[in-house]
């Protein structure tokens, strides 16, 4: 009979408990297939953990060649108030070499499941006890502070990992923990497990979110006495990644009081990490990703507008970030008017009700709605008839073997100009040919140049979306096309056309 | 005092139990920034639903417009043997509009925090219950299977939600739930509000991810009674998403073996949303991500070639996907032996470390590692020095205003082509020459084309990587250029001098 809890209450309060993070990020995290990160990007990791006061650095594992060893040494020289650690198999070479990169502790991983001492390792669970005694000693002869990890712990015979677990301890472990490798575990397994290894010493949590359960799981052993827990930023790792230690301290925060690291700098830890490994977050990630605290539908902004809290568990600040209301099919009047107040323009009633119909019509299309989409149908609906200031007649972009060179045609207040320009590639080419043709005095910026991921073919069509600004206004605007220099450029000039649309001051720097 | 479980042991047993799924993807999912579907889209997601045995499908939101009415009536056309429900707020419009769908159900949302209560709708709690007990009873005389969601139930007052839920049942509603519309909920509160719903009538989940605690929140109430839960394929949803509905499907099957949906079809219905709602998949995704049965590390790709389950919680298969072990710089010499096996390349011990050691160095600089890396270091470590088959001499490509134009010059055999092409955009056109200069004897295809999101400037190194096969051989190449045509081209020219490598047949047809 399998229940959620088990016959076990777990009824130990949060409340006070104090609660430590080891960052596994520079190791389990990466782990993770196609991640690989430099020495420089590993110190950079660590620095912002350690300024965000994580208490523990795993900083690598020191078995897995010169490079890892030199850009584990170079994370120990940083002098953080963070312990550095290793990983280290159970073999006393791992130990040696982790001691070669200066760290000041180890996580000593052994086999305890039957799947890992028998199949893995062709070992018995009599040597493997007698083996980690043998490393323990060893370790803290030297020095180090040592917890000791049985592998697939969640798989494990409970009473031999209650005698791995215990050896370790009287061996002289600092900490010991009952890894969940596989994210095999529910909730009360994990509570079992836990439940028998507090009593045996300090404990901490390592969990896998394969079933989805990598918060709850870390939560069920801190509850049950665990006061440590191993995670990555943004949940990177091996497969469905470990569990993403950002969801845990906010978890413990918003949910029990417990105060853990420093909250407000979980977003850009999130951003450096994404950005240093390459792994994107998904838009819906919790706490870090794009979207958690962006509102679109009409209720949630209608609601959002009149009180901040009506949608949102916490607000974003707590982690370091602003709101955001977008616009779509889903959107609603009060979302609308506020959108077009960025802007300054006023509707009455029955315009803005208009505006309204001509989002959601554009939102049913499956179309993002942009700041130029909602000012041209602003216009279209009050009846502003509008000149454009910057319009692009013709493109060229030419790449391949030799310098990228692209030229563009514009016609700006009325006047044509022609300019070319080279890049690093077409769609540079052509930006460049574009500043060039409008001079100095466009005073334009691009502040962001986002395309969404291609997958398919080569003809699949490419959206490029960009944000630009002029003194203190800014818009976004998205362009869609199959060649990806033309949406790239028609971006860019939509943006800047609208960016000059109320500039009293000539576009053109006088030839 | 706040623990983890407070004092209900919630000790039902889960097995046996039978848990239905209302799939909420077409609505609270599409409620998500960005996210539009069409008609055709919302029906193809909705026949692959049914396919797969959820018992509910929430199609929309009938009171978001025109677009949105036809497209649910577009769902309701379709026969399935699925419920077709429509999200109501609690106005009689709602549910005429609903009607007016031809749906079987609604989900009526009405306010049950006094937040929402006061602050949103300007009410009171007892105007609320009144105007509840009226629609449900309006509902149920028009022959609709009627749930009641009192909106933001997990910030509620427990008494007054348990007061206006009880309303509800008595005036005829089919089903009753407390959403945690703001995700805010801890497991302990879910529970408490569950245990005293459950005494009601049926109840249904409605989680959300913005602490992690989505799928364990959606468990607890089925603990204490629940047998209906609302989710999003991928977890799509307002801010951090819904609850990802295949991952309490594998949480209750591989963790207390309670058998929902088909879930052999989940990885499908996964790639189907992705694609359709342009939402990506985090590679860390549980269940669907593309890492999620993929290893990289050595230890962990030697411990599954010895026995697969050794780092996997449950078969890929049983998720409708297959496993992949791919090379970085945590390879190992299992892993390595293995890939270059699948090439047909046998080494001896000596070269297998030379080749170990090149793969590791690689990865250390932070390059993926591809087949045609792979297959180059086995020739240099083995001494086999090969003659290209193909390569790239020269490329050019043009594109703006006009059409799309490429031409290239490739070494074939020795042998030097030109062909130009034309195609939707510059990628496309300089692909199509590469075809035409290698002529219909390559024999070859693409079978994938991958890039990754551009964020930065327009002058980012972008990597495309590709995979391409002849017959029964398939090889992944990646290159990287901060002109996307060049990298594209590269990438293409090296597939196909791989695949045709160990080719006997000349690669040029006869002129």
């Amino acid at each position: 009979m399998r229940t959620l809890f088990g016959d076990h209450p777990a009824t130990a309060p949060l409340d006070g408990r104090d609660v430590q993070f080891l960052d596994t990020t520079l190791r389990d995290g990466e782990q993770a297939p196609g991640i690989s990160l430099t020495p420089d990007e590993k110190a950079e990791i660590a620095l912002a953990l350690d300024e965000a006061d994580v208490e523990f650095v795993e900083a690598g594992s020191a078995c897995t060649g010169p490079g890892e060893r030199e850009t584990i040494a170079r994370v120990t020289d940083l002098g953080l108030d963070a312990r550095v650690t290793s990983f280290a198999r159970g073999v006393e070479n791992d130990v040696d070499l982790a001691l070669d990169c200066g760290v000041d502790g180890i996580n000593l991983v052994v086999p305890a499941s039957d799947r890992h001492v028998e199949d893995k390792v062709d070992s018995t669970r009599e040597a493997v006890v007698a083996e980690t005694v043998e490393l323990v000693e060893y370790a803290k002869e030297h020095g180090l502070w040592v917890e000791v990890l049985g592998e697939d712990g969640s798989r494990a015979d409970l009473e031999f990992l209650t005698e791995l677990m215990g050896a370790a301890v009287d061996a002289g472990a600092d900490r010991i923990c009952a890894p969940d490798t596989v994210g095999h575990a529910t909730p009360d397994r994990m509570l079992e497990i836990y439940a028998e290894l507090s009593d045996l010493g300090p404990t901490s949590m390592h969990t896998h979110d394969d079933l989805g359960l990598a918060v709850m799981n870390a939560l069920v052993g801190v509850a049950a006495g665990a006061d440590l827990v191993h995670g990555t930023i943004n949940g990177i790792g091996e497969r469905a990644g470990n569990v993403a230690l950002e969801e845990v301290a906010i978890a413990l925060d918003h949910g029990y009081g417990v105060e853990t690291l420093d909250t407000e700098m979980l977003y850009d830890l999130g951003q450096l990490v994404a950005s240093k490994t390459g792994v994107p977050l998904a838009p819906n990630k919790a706490v870090v990703g794009e979207n958690a605290f962006t509102h679109e539908s009409g209720i949630h902004t209608d609601g959002t507008l009149k009180d901040d809290a009506m949608y949102e568990p916490y607000p974003p600040e707590k982690v370091g970030r602003t709101r955001r209301l977008v616009l779509g099919k889903h959107a609603g009047r009060a979302g609308v008017r506020a959108a077009l107040a960025e802007h300054d323009i006023e509707v009455d009633a029955d315009d803005l009700g208009d505006v309204v119909e001509r989002v959601k019509r554009l939102g049913d299309r499956g179309k993002r709605v942009t700041d130029a989409d909602l000012l041209t149908f602003a216009e279209e609906v009050q009846g502003r008839e509008r000149e454009r200031r910057v319009e692009l007649l013709d493109l060229t972009a030419a790449s391949g073997s030799g310098t990228p060179t692209a030229s563009v045609r514009l016609q700006v207040d009325g006047e044509e100009r022609v300019a070319s320009g080279t890049g690093s590639g077409p769609v540079d080419a052509a930006i460049a040919a574009v500043k060039s043709a409008l001079g100095s005095a466009s005073n334009a910026q691009l502040d962001s140049y986002h395309v969404d991921a291609i997958t398919g073919g080569t003809d699949a069509v490419v959206t490029v979306e960009v944000e630009m600004s002029r003194g203190d206004r800014s818009v976004t605007v998205a362009a869609s096309d199959s060649d990806i220099t033309t949406a790239s450029v028609r971006a860019m000039v939509d943006s800047l056309d609208r960016l000059l649309a109320d500039a009293d001051t000539p576009v053109l720097a006088d030839d």
